[in-house]
C-alpha cells in the first residue's frame, strides 16, 4: 500500500504510549510505513534513544518482531526527514502545550494526548495553570483545536490540524450522558451525578504515595472532589454548567478500567425502550460504542477493548435513570480513541486496526 | 467477675460469625464466660458439634487458646442448662425469621444479624418474600423488634428482647445522612444518592459465579440497581421515600470494606463548618463513629476496624456535598456493631472490646 | 482461501474454550471456514445450543461480529454434515476418555485439551482413575496418542491423529528442563526441584471454596504436594523418574499465568554462555519460545502472550541454576498450544495466528 | 504496674514502626509507661516533630486514643530525660550502623529491626558495604550483638545490651531448617533449597518502580537470585554454606505475608512423626510458633498474626520433604518479633502482648 501516511509518536515511555505504539505497530493500514517512536524531550528520555520499546515496555516484545524496534532521540528535522505527516503527543500538559504550536507551524497535523487543548473556556483551563494563557499564539492555537470525541465531533475531526484527544473520565461521562441531553430529556435543574471509578494506570507511571501497591491494593478512596480537571471537559461537551453536574473520582484497586455509574433525572417519564432508542440513533454510526440491553457494563467486560459500554436502568416511576458506562482508560480513554481519531482524520473507517 | 452474663452464637461458620466469635472471645466483660458457639442448624452444621473453630476459621487458631473452642450441637436445652441471656444470630433471613419467636418465648434476648426483622413496613419486607407474613406471631416479633443501630436508637436498644442487627450497606449510609435529615437540611426533592461499593465478603461464604475470584479480581461491577434488599432500611431510618434516594452497591474486588459516596443537596447554602456541627452534635455520645476533618475516609482507613468513618466536602456553592462513609462490612456492618448493641443492652460501656 | 480446513471445539463453556475460540476465529488460515463450536455434552450445556457465544463470554463480544457466533448442540451428524477435519476437545477428562475413540473411529484427528491421553504409563495414569484401563479401545488409542508439545515432538505431532494437548504446569517445567537433561548436563542424582506458582484460572471455572475470593484474594497456599497430576508428563517427557523430581504448585491470587522457579545441578560447571547455547539450540526452529538473556521472565511479561518464556541465573560455583520459567496457562499452557498443534498437522508455520 | 519500663522507638514512619507502635501502646507491660516515638533522624523526619502518629499511619488512628500520640524530634537528651532503657531502632541499616555505638555508649539496651547488626563474618556483611567495616568500634559492637530469634537463642537475648532482630525471609527459613539439621536429619551434600514469596511490604514504604502498583499487581517475580542480603543469615544461623543452600525470593502481589517452600534430603527415611517430633521437641518452649500437623500453613492464616506457621509433607520415600514456612512479614518477621525479644529482654513472658 503505497499511500501509507508517515506518523510519529512522541513520549512512548508511559502507559498510553505503550498502547499506542502497540496499536499503532498492528495496524493494518499502517503496516507499510510503521511510526517512528520517540522519547519524551528531557535528557532522561533523549538518552534513551536508540533503546529497544521492548525494553521499557517488555509487554511489547515478541519472538522476532516489534521487540526490536527502538525509540529514536527526538528532533524536528527527524521528523521532517521522514515526511511524518501526522504527529501523536503523549507528553505532560506543559510540554503539550509548549510543543504543539511548533508542529502546527512546521505542517504536521497533531493529535494531542494530553490535556492542553482540550478546553475552549480559560475558566475551565484555570486548573491546568497554564503560564501562556495570554499569548497569541496560544490563543490562536486553541481556536483551531477540536475535542477529538469522533462519537460527538466527527466531522470536524476530519479536517481537524489538531485533535485534542479527550479525557478518560471524560469519554466514560460525556459518551453516557450527551445523547440524553441533546436529546432534552434531562433534567438539569436536578443535577446529573457521576460517580467515576478508575483503576490505577490512570494515575501514570511515576512512583508515588498514591501509586504503591500498599496504598492502592484492598483500598478504595475518592479523591479531587469537586475540583478534578477532567471537569471543564463535562460542562463544554455535555453542555451544562458547575451547579448541573458533579463528578466524583475514585481510585479502584485494579490495573485498568473505568466505571462511572451516572444518574440523571428526566423531565418527563421514559420508558426502557424511549431511552435505548436515544442511544441507538445517537451511535448509529459509531463503531466504537457498544450499548448493552439487558445487562449493564462491567470493567472485566472492557479492558483490553476499544470500546465504550453503556448500559442503564430505569426507576419505576420513568423519571430516573442510573447509567454504567464502561471502558479501558488506557484504549478508548487514551490511545485507540486516538487511533479513531486518526482514522477518521485521514478517511480509514473509524475502527480500522481496532476490531 | 461472677456477674458475666452468658452469650450464645447460633451460625458461626460465616464471615460474621467468625468476626463476632473472636470480638466476643477478647471482649473484656465476657472473659468469665465465654460464650457458646453452635453451627447453623442443618445436618451439615449439627454433624459439626464438636468441630474446633480453627477448623473452619483457621485465622482463629493461636498456639494455646481459642483454637481449641469447640463448636457445639445446638439444642434449646443446651442454651437453657447453660442458663444463657442473650443470643446471636447469624443465621440465614429464614431462619432467623422461623427461630426468633422461639428464642423469645424462651425467654432470651436476641441479636439477630439477619435480614429477617429490620423492616417495619411489610411493603419493605416484600423483597425477602417470608411466607409468614399473616402470622400472628410474626406481627407481635416485629412488634418489638428495634433495629440495632446505637446512634440512632440507643434508648429503646438498652431495654428491646429483640434487636435486629442493621444491614451493612444500610449503616454506612443512614449513618452518613441522618443526621443531615434529622436537622432539616437536605433537600429531599432533589434527592439523594447513594452510590456503595462492597468488597467480595459481602456476598457470603457460599461459593458462587459471582464470588469466583475470576469474575470479582480486576472487575468492578453494579448490581441490584433500584432493586437491594437494604434500600428498605434506607426509606424507614432516614425517613424518605422511594423516590426521595437512589442506592447503587457495586461489588469491589477486595476481600472487605464498604464505602459510600453520597449526594445531597441542601435547602439552603451552609458551610463546612455548619455541616460539621451537625454531625459532631448528633455523634457527641457515639464512639463508634469517627469524624475526618479534612481529609475523607479511604477502605483501607476502616477494615478491621471497629468504626463508621464519615468525612464530606462542601461544593462552592454551600447547597451540595459529597459525602463519604467507610467502614468493615463485617464489623461496624455485622458483627462489631452486634457486640455495640450488646453492650446497650447490658449496660456495659458502647464501646467495650471495640477498642 | 477454498482449502480452508474445517475445525470444531467441543466445550467451548470454559476459560480455555473461550481462549481458543477467539484464537480460531482470529487465525488468518480460517477464516475461510470459520470454527464450529459446542458445549460439552451434557443436559446443560446441550440446551445451550443457539446461545450466543458472548452470552457466556461477554469478553468475546465485539460491536458487530463474534458475538453473534451461535454455539451448537453437539451431535456426531453435525461434524460429519459440516465436513469438520479437525476436533478440539476442550472437555473434562473424562469425557475426553470416552469420546476420543469414537472421533478417531469417525475419521476426525483429535486435539485433546484434557490429560486424558497424555501418559503412556499406566502407572503415571492411576491418578486419574480412568475405568476403561482394561480396554482394548483405550490401549490402542493410548498408542498413537502424541503429546502435544511441538517443541519436542514436532515430526509425530505433523502426521498424529490424535494429539494430547499437555498440562500448563507440564508445559512451563518441561520447555524449561528438557533442553538441560537432553544436552546430558544435569546431576539427576541431586534431583530436580520446580515450585510453580499458577494463577486462579487454573483452578477452572466451578465456583469451589478454593476459587472463592475470599480463599484465593490476598493469599498463597501450596497444594498437592508429591501428588500432582501433572507429575506423570515431568515423569515421561523430561526423562526421569519419581525420586529425581519434585513438583510443588501453588495458587496465585491472580487471574492468570504461571511462573515456575526451577532448581538444577550440574554434572559439571557450565558458564551462563554455555547454558544459553544449548537453550539457543533446543529452540532455535521455535517461535513460541522467547530465551532471556540477561532478565528474568516474570508473570506480568507471558500473560496474554502465547509464549513460553525461559530465563536463568547461574550460582557462581557454575554447578547450580536456577531457572524461571512464565506462560499463560490458558495459552500457550493451553489453547494457544492447541493452535499450534493444529498449524504443526496442517502443515501451516508454526506460529500462524499466535504473534 | 510501677517497674514499667520506659521504651522509644526511633524511626516509626515506615511499615514496621507502624506495626511496633501499635504492639506497643497495646503492650500491657508498658500501659503504665507509653513508649516514645521519634521519627527517622534527618531533615524531614525531625521536621515531623509534634505530628500525630495518626497523621503518617491513618490505620492507627482511633477515636479517642491513640492517633494522638505524637511524634518527638529526636535527640539522645531526650531519651536520657525520659529515663528511656530499651531502644528500638526501625531505621535504614546505614543509620543503624552509625547509631547503635552512641546508644549502647549511653547505658541503652536496643533492638535494632534492620540488617546492620546481624552478620557476625565480614564476609557475609561485604553485601551491606559498610563503610566501617574496619573500625574498632565496629568490632566490638558486633561482637556483643546477639541475633534476635529467641526460639534459638532465648539465653544469649535475656541477657543482651544488643539484639539484631533477624531479616523476615530468614526467620521464615531458619525455623523451618535449623531443628532439622541440628538433629543432624538433612544430607547437605544434596542442598537445601529455600523458595520464598514475600507480599510488597516488604520492599519498603518508598515509592519505586517495583512498589509501583502496576508492577506488582498481577504479578510475581523472582528477584536478587544468589545475591540477597538475607542469605548470610541463613549461613550463619543454619550452619551451612554457600554450596549447601540456595534461597531464592519473589515479590507476591499482596500487601503483607511470607511463604517459604523449603526443600531438604534426610540422610536417611524419616517419618511424618519422626519428623513432627524433631519439630515439636525444637519448639516446646516456644509460644509464637504453631506446628500444623495435617494441613499445611498459607499466607491467609498468618497475616496480621505474631506467629511462625510450619508444616510440611514427606515424599513416599521418607528421604525428602517439603516444607512450608509461613509468617507475616511485618510481624514474627519485623516488629512482633521485636516485641518478643523485649519480653525476653525484661523477664516478661515470651509472648506478652502478642496473643
Amino acid at each position: 500500500m503505497n499511500d501509507t501516511v508517515q506518523t510519529a509518536v512522541l513520549g512512548v515511555t508511559g502507559y498510553a504510549g505503550a498502547e499506542l505504539a502497540r496499536l499503532l505497530l498492528h495496524h493494518p493500514r499502517l503496516k507499510g510505513t510503521p511510526p517512528i517512536f520517540a522519547g519524551r524531550v528531557d535528557a532522561k528520555d533523549e538518552a534513551r534513544g536508540g533503546v529497544p520499546l521492548a525494553e521499557i515496555h517488555p509487554e511489547l516484545a515478541d519472538s522476532h518482531g516489534s521487540g526490536n524496534i527502538r525509540m529514536q532521540p527526538f528532533s524536528w528535522d527527524l521528523l521532517t526527514n521522514l515526511d511524518v505527516k501526522v504527529l501523536f503527543l503523549a507528553t505532560p500538559h506543559e510540554q503539550s502545550r509548549e510543543w504543539v504550536p511548533e508542529a502546527l507551524a512546521r505542517g504536521l497535523r497533531v493529535i494531542d494526548l494530553s490535556g492542553a487543548w482540550r478546553l475552549n473556556e480559560s475558566a475551565n483551563r484555570a486548573v491546568y495553570g497554564f503560564d501562556d494563557e495570554d499569548s497569541e499564539v496560544a490563543a490562536k492555537t486553541q481556536a483551531i483545536a477540536v475535542y477529538g470525541l469522533p462519537e460527538l465531533h466527527r466531522k470536524q475531526i476530519a479536517t481537524a490540524r489538531l485533535v485534542a484527544n479527550p479525557g478518560c473520565y471524560a469519554t466514560s461521562i460525556i459518551l453516557a450522558v450527551r445523547p440524553l441531553v441533546a436529546a432534552g430529556l434531562v433534567d438539569l435543574s436536578h443535577g446529573i451525578i457521576a460517580d467515576s471509578k478508575s483503576g490505577v494506570s490512570g494515575a501514570g507511571k511515576a512512583p508515588t504515595a498514591k501509586t504503591h501497591f500498599m496504598y492502592a491494593a484492598d483500598n478504595l478512596s475518592a479523591y479531587s472532589v469537586f475540583s478534578h480537571r477532567h471537569t471543564g471537559e463535562l460542562l463544554e461537551q455535555i453542555g451544562v454548567d458547575q451547579s448541573e453536574i458533579i463528578f466524583t473520582p475514585h481510585l479502584l484497586p485494579i490495573p485498568r478500567g473505568i466505571l462511572s455509574t451516572i444518574y440523571v433525572r428526566f423531565n418527563g417519564a421514559q420508558t426502557s425502550e424511549s431511552i435505548s432508542r436515544v442511544y441507538r440513533d445517537f451511535f448509529a454510526d459509531s463503531p466504537m460504542v457498544r450499548l448493552y440491553d439487558k445487562t449493564l457494563p462491567q470493567i472485566q467486560y472492557s479492558v483490553r477493548k476499544n470500546y465504550a459500554d453503556i448500559g442503564f436502568h430505569l426507576a419505576a416511576d420513568g423519571r430516573r435513570a442510573v447509567i454504567v458506562s464502561c471502558l479501558d482508560n488506557l484504549l478508548k480513554g487514551a490511545s485507540s480513541q486516538a487511533v479513531q481519531n486518526l482514522n477518521v482524520m485521514l478517511g480509514y473507517s473509524e475502527a480500522e486496526g481496532l476490531e
